[in-house]
């Protein structure tokens, strides 16, 4: 497995497009598309949220259709906009479809961007000639840029994995920044490979690397209306079906979406720490995965990362507050082996040598509940005077 | 029903003290006592975070007791101080018992403070015979200073109520700030009165005030290890056993504890804007709760309302994380009368008129789930740069 310089462009079979349509402001690329030569299979998860947006409606709809292109928008999240927004959505689609030679149901959409405003279907529709006439593989490193709210930089990377049918190349891209930002963003990832793969083997892996990744960092605690991971992966009457074929596919998706959420997390609004929040000793993975939450995602715990404050206190207070079974007696908590509680019992460290730690750019918290077996990590951020700057300045 | 002038002090039946022990501090008030001259009947709540203080467990195997005194000490928690911390606790308050002549079982103890140091034993053992000398009726108007964390004005309420067996007095106290401060702060209160109520009656009525008060604010959705709310109503062979008599105490309790959890959320740290988000509509007052819960703990909503941006698509974001049964097509938000989304669909409104309603100090939302008749209204604060300073910048 190799990482490469660049990313989606260099996965053979595959175009992109990314133009500037004027959705809600002049001067942005705001309206982008990821093509696929062949028909694709596809996975997907999307948001829980129960207000769940028109797009995220039509992908559920056609995620398990053979695939060929994902439509994307930015600056407008088409959330909150009823039967109309729906039906502009088909439309849109409907008309690549016709313009690529597709059945309509082959392709997806997505949108980020402010709630409760329709899209502007005409204005879209004439951009379509224009999107489709850009279209290339060299596209591939604007698309990135095309799909950002508040991110401050794109985010892509790809990497290139030998198999027993040969080399296969496999790139993403994703945008955050907060879970939602100032523009109601969005978490959208999209993973392109040239690997083909069973429809139940990659929706199969799709899910277990979501769960490690993109489901293991949280900024805000909020989830969007929007929220959208896809991978797509040729049709092909002879996927990758050998296990270490499909160990180094796996491999390959691990290396790429857990880079792409350390990106998020590190671009996370206002955020000035990377910080991995490891539980241990819970008595299931889920109760592990809730106290990590819990512990990352409350605003004391979150405030003391970006004041650089051992304040440990607040990491119990948080554990104590998920819900899971849990022991003050069995409770061990240290910051990269600086035990600062000890089974229950707070114990004497050298404050110099924490501040130190808790000065870098990232580091980890281990809170060890002394029950079982049960562990989880998930990757956060501080919570800073910017992340207030970025949310409250913001006038709708 | 008749607000008095003054807190705690105008009780009759209680003595109070607070002095400067210095148990973390020189020259600060942290350790007060409420000391009745009769013994009382007791009802109290606490907090649900699997790790609590050692005082927390003490209250909670003495509660049920005829109770003579309540001992408070702040800036520091007494949490996850193992044994050593509850043995402190009981001999803290053994001392009290025995200078009052009364049953250990009858001292209750609170701690608010810094987690995970021990409390200064003995120099808090030397300070009783000061603290039980200074007691006075009029010492009622220091003791809601004493047991303050980062709280900017301390917190009391005092009324007076006719029932059948004549006038009675009630007055409560509570501090904040954040739900957890830099201190590790807490939510302490303390309700006492002289009218007699029946302990069954008085768990009740506390239990049921309770939610809608203390249980309905939020300010940052962490909730310590030390939160804590007693009532004390004096041991009697005829209390108050009339409908009408149990509703007029009711009654005051509730405007009482309204009163102070209106204060508390007024003087959340940070706080700038005092917002009451109200859900109806739910399929049950529990789904309303948590729906108005998640809303007002949504970091992105909060920091909206203090930038005063009316970004209902926030509020449909975080409604919609709550995990209670939401459909778009019946979901309606307003602002105090400015409609923004009805059914689903976005309304056109005066952003004028909007932008100065949210310029005020207080506003309501109101979220409407259009499927039952559950509703519930959450109190909470907006969240600003100054809760990042007092959480941040606070250095162990």
């Amino acid at each position: 497995m190799k990482v490469l310089q660049g990313g989606l462009e260099n996965v053979p079979g595959y175009t992109f497009s990314a133009i500037q349509c004027g959705i809600r402001y002049k001067d942005r690329l705001d309206y982008s598309i990821i093509i696929s030569d062949r028909p694709c299979v596809a996975a997907g998860t999307f948001t829980t949220n129960k207000i769940f947006a028109a797009p995220i409606k039509l992908c559920r709809e056609r995620i398990d259709n053979p695939i060929q292109a994902i439509l994307v928008n930015s600056t407008n999240a088409n959330a909150c906009t009823g039967d109309e927004g729906y039906t502009t959505a088909c439309a849109l689609t409907a008309d690549i479809a016709s313009r690529l030679s597709a059945a309509e149901s082959s392709i997806l959409m997505s949108s980020t961007g402010i709630i409760g405003r329709q899209l502007p279907l005409e204005k879209m529709k004439e951009a379509h000639e224009e999107l489709l006439a850009s279209k290339s593989a060299e596209m591939g490193k604007l698309f990135p840029e095309a799909i950002m709210t508040t991110d401050t930089f794109p985010k892509s990377v790809s990497i290139s994995f030998t198999t027993s049918k040969g080399e296969y190349v496999m790139a993403g891209t994703a945008k955050g920044s907060g879970m939602i930002a100032p523009d109601m963003a969005t978490l959208l990832a999209y993973v392109i490979t040239d690997a083909p793969m069973g429809k139940t083997d990659l929706d199969t892996i799709f899910k277990r690397i979501i769960t490690k990744s993109l489901n293991s960092i949280t900024i805000d605690g909020d989830m969007s209306t929007n929220d959208t991971a896809i991978i797509l992966s040729p049709q092909s009457e002879s996927p990758l079906t050998e296990d270490a074929d499909i160990q180094k596919f796996e491999e390959a998706l691990e290396r790429i979406l857990i880079r792409l959420s350390k990106m998020l997390v590190s671009d996370g609004e206002g955020a000035t720490k990377f910080v991995n929040v490891t539980v241990t000793g819970a008595l299931s993975n889920e109760d592990a995965q809730q106290t990590a939450k819990t512990i990352a995602e409350s605003a004391l715990v979150k405030t003391a990362f970006f004041g650089m404050d051992p304040n440990w206190g607040r990491i119990a207070m948080a554990a104590g507050n998920s819900g899971v079974e849990m022991r003050e007696e069995s409770l061990c908590i240290s910051f990269e082996g600086i035990t600062l509680l000890e089974k229950g019992t707070p114990v004497d460290f050298d404050n110099d040598k924490l501040v130190e730690l808790l000065s870098q750019k990232e580091f980890t918290v281990l809170v060890d509940l002394g029950l079982g077996k049960g562990s989880a990590t998930m990757m956060t951020s501080d919570l800073s005077y910017d992340y207030i700057k970025i949310n409250a300045e913001y006038s709708t």
